[in-house]
C-alpha cells in the first residue's frame, strides 16, 4: 500500500542540505540553495507568486538548524533570524514525477494505427457528459492531452454549434481564417482544404507563430463516400525515425524550414524544424505541412541531406500502418493536439455529396488550464 | 545602381543543377531537386499552394534541357516530357537575404538602455497616424519588429479605448486575464502587477504555452510620482552573456524551467528555457519572471552551475546601464515583443496617486501578417 504523501523514515542534514529518506524507500537531496530559493515565507500568501528576485537570494546559504515540526521541516540559516518551514507533503510531493500529479503529462504514443479501432481506442463522450458531468470532462481532457487525439459525440450539427462545445474546452484562438473556417468545397479556394481533393497527413498552420494548439473538427454534413478522415501520431512516427535513421532525425530536428502563406487578407511566415525538440532533446511539436513549405535556402550537400530526410519522413506518413482511418458522422466532433497529430482525409466529391465541417482552433495552456483547474474539484 | 531583379550575366547548368551569374556578380546554385520541388506548376495557381507530396517527386531528377526565354529559366527533364518555366527575377529573389524583402527580419538589438532616450529611438506615432496613414503604420509595425518596442500617442485615455487600437495591429489573444487586463492595485491582486510594487525587468506569462508575442499597455491615468516604466533588450543582454560568459549562456539555453501560474479559474503550467535558441543556435526567445518559476527538479552540480548562470543573468537584468527609463503618460500605448523585451516599474502609491493602465496580448503571426499585407499596397 501506498505511504501517505510525506511520510518520512528519516532525515540526515549538513550545511549545504538536507536528504530525506521517505518510508517508501525513495531518498531526496534538498540542497541548501533550492531551499531558500523555494522558502513558502517569500511568496505571497495570496497569489503563491514570489515575492524576491533570485539576485536577492544568498549565493551560497549555509543551514544552521534543521529540524522536524509538526509535519514540516523547519530550517535556520547560518548569519540570519529567520526560520522557514516546508511542509514534508509538500517537499515529497516535488521529489515525485510530475506526471503523478499532472496524469495528463504521460503521453501515450500510438504507431501501429492501422491496429486501432477509432471509436474504442480514444476517449470519446458525448456533448452532455462534457457539458454537465465534470468527472467525464477531466477523463476526456486527460486522454485527449495524453493520447492527442479524442472524439465528442452528439454536438448538434448546426452553424457554430462548435463555438459552443469549444468553450467547455478552453479558448478559442482568433485567426485569420476566423473564430471559426468552414471546411467544404468552393470554387476559389484560399486554401486546398476547401476543395475535393484528399489531403495527406499533415498539421495546420506550421506557417503561422504560435502554431495552433489544438483543432477541433465538427462534422456538419458527412459525405457518405469518400472524406475518410486519417490521423497519424507525429511523436510516435519521430520515435520510429529516431530509431531507425537518427542521422535523418537529427537533419529534420536541426533544419529550420520556411513556411509560407499567403492569401489577400493575410501573409503568414515562420520558420521551424519538422520536429522540434526541447533543450533536452524531447521531441516538443511535428510540424508537416507540404502544401506551405516555402523554397529552403539550403544548398548542396545540407540540401541533399535534408531532402532525404524529408522524403523518409513523408513515405513513413505514407505507410498505411501508421494511419488511423475513420469515418465521422454528422454531429461528431474529433479534437486534436495539432502539434503532434497529423490528419487527412481522401478526395469526395461535392458534385455528388457535399461535405461540411467547421473547425477551429484552441489555445493549448487554456485547455490544460480548464483541466487542472476541473481536477480540483474532483473527489481526492 | 542596382541593378533589376532577375539581371543575369550569364548561367552554367549540368544534369544536376544550374548556376546563374547575376550581373551584380552574385553567383548562386539551383540544385535539379530544390528547382523540381519549387516548380510553379505544381503549385495551386489560385492560392499558390504546393500540389505535390515531395514523396511523389523523384529523388534524383536530371535536367535535359535548360535554356533562358523571356525573363524565365525554362528547364526540360530527363524522361519526362514536361517543361518548367522560373521567372529569373523569382530566382534572383530566393538567392538574397530575406530581410532584403522582409526589413522586418533585421533585428536591431539595443543593448545600452540608459543612453536611449526611449522618446526618439523607438518608433512613435500617433494613433491617427497609425489608423490613417497606411505607409506610417508599416514603418511603425517594421520598426517593432526590428526593435522589440514602440510607442502610440494619442490613445484616448478610455476604459477599452486598447481594443480599438489594438485591433489595427493585429488579433488579441484572449487568456484568463480577459481580452482585456486591468493593471491597477486591487486589495487582493491574483498578480503582484495588480498591486504597488515595483516589478523587476520581466517577460509575462512564461507559465502559458504559447507565451504570449506582443504585448499593448494603455496608460489611462499615470502617476505623477513612482510607477516609471523600464524596459531592456533581453535578446541583447542574452548575446552579451553568450559574448562574456558562454558556459552561463549555455547552461540557461539548455536548462527547462518549470514555470506556474494558479488563481481560482486558472492553472497554467510550461516549461521553457530563460533562453529559447532555434534549431541553428539564433536567440528565439527570451523569458525572464521570477515570480512564477516553480521548484526546479534540478540536484547537484546542474542544480549548481544552473542558479549560477540564472542569478548572472538577474545581475545583468538588474544593472542600470542596459535599462532604458521612461515615464508614460495618459493616452500613451507602449507595444513589446513579450519574447524578447522586458519590462518593469517603479513602486507607486496608489493611495496617494491612483495609476491605471489596461493591457491586451497579441499573436505574433497576426501582427506581422498585417504588416506584409499593408506593404502590398505602398507604391514599391
Amino acid at each position: 500500500m501506498a505511504e501517505a504523501l510525506g511520510s518520512m523514515a528519516r532525515f540526515t542534514w549538513d550545511a549545504q542540505g538536507v536528504r530525506i529518506q521517505w518510508s517508501d524507500g525513495r531518498a531526496t537531496e534538498f540542497a541548501s540553495l533550492w531551499l531558500r530559493d523555494n522558502c513558502p515565507g517569500d511568496r505571497d500568501p495570496g497569489n503563491g507568486q514570489r515575492l524576491v528576485d533570485i539576485a536577492d537570494v544568498p549565493a551560497t546559504p549555509r543551514l544552521r538548524v534543521v529540524r522536524i515540526d509538526d509535519g514540516a521541516l523547519v530550517v535556520n540559516w547560518e548569519g540570519e533570524s529567520r526560520e522557514d518551514r516546508f511542509a514534508l507533503a509538500w517537499l515529497d510531493g516535488q521529489s515525485r514525477p510530475r506526471s503523478e500529479r499532472r496524469p495528463e503529462l504521460a503521453v501515450r504514443h500510438w504507431l501501429d494505427g492501422a491496429a486501432i479501432d477509432a471509436r474504442t481506442f480514444f476517449a470519446a463522450r458525448t456533448l452532455a457528459e462534457i457539458e454537465h458531468d465534470g468527472a467525464a470532462r477531466v477523463d476526456w481532457l486527460t486522454r485527449l492531452a495524453q493520447d492527442g487525439l479524442a472524439f465528442i459525440h452528439g454536438v448538434p450539427a448546426r452553424d457554430r454549434a462548435l463555438l459552443h462545445a469549444a468553450a467547455l474546452l478552453g479558448f478559442v484562438a482568433e485567426t485569420n481564417y476566423g473564430l471559426l473556417f468552414d471546411v467544404r468545397s468552393v470554387a476559389q479556394p484560399e486554401n486546398l482544404a476547401y476543395s475535393d481533393f484528399g489531403l495527406g497527413l499533415h498539421t495546420d498552420n506550421p506557417y503561422r507563430n504560435p502554431v495552433p494548439g489544438f483543432q477541433a473538427l465538427h462534422v456538419l454534413v458527412a459525405s457518405p463516400e469518400g472524406g475518410d478522415s486519417l490521423f497519424a501520431d507525429g511523436f510516435a512516427i519521430a520515435e520510429h525515425l529516431r530509431a531507425t535513421a537518427p542521422e535523418a532525425f537529427d537533419r529534420l530536428a536541426r533544419t529550420p524550414v520556411p513556411f509560407l502563406y499567403r492569401s489577400r487578407d493575410a501573409e503568414l511566415y515562420s520558420e521551424t524544424p519538422l520536429i522540434r525538440l526541447s533543450a533536452t532533446g524531447a521531441i516538443e511539436a511535428v510540424h508537416y505541412n507540404n502544401r506551405s513549405i516555402a523554397p529552403l535556402t539550403l544548398a548542396g550537400e545540407e540540401l541533399r541531406t535534408f531532402y532525404e530526410a524529408y522524403r523518409r519522413f513523408a513515405l513513413l506518413l505514407r505507410e498505411p500502418r501508421f494511419q488511423v482511418r475513420t469515418r465521422l458522422g454528422s454531429g461528431d466532433l474529433v479534437v486534436f493536439d495539432n502539434q503532434r497529430t497529423l490528419h487527412g482525409r481522401t478526395a469526395f466529391s461535392s458534385a455528388r455529396f457535399p461535405r461540411h465541417l467547421q473547425g477551429c482552433y484552441l489555445t493549448r495552456d487554456s485547455v490544460l488550464s480548464r483541466l487542472a483547474v476541473l481536477r480540483r474539484d474532483l473527489p481526492q
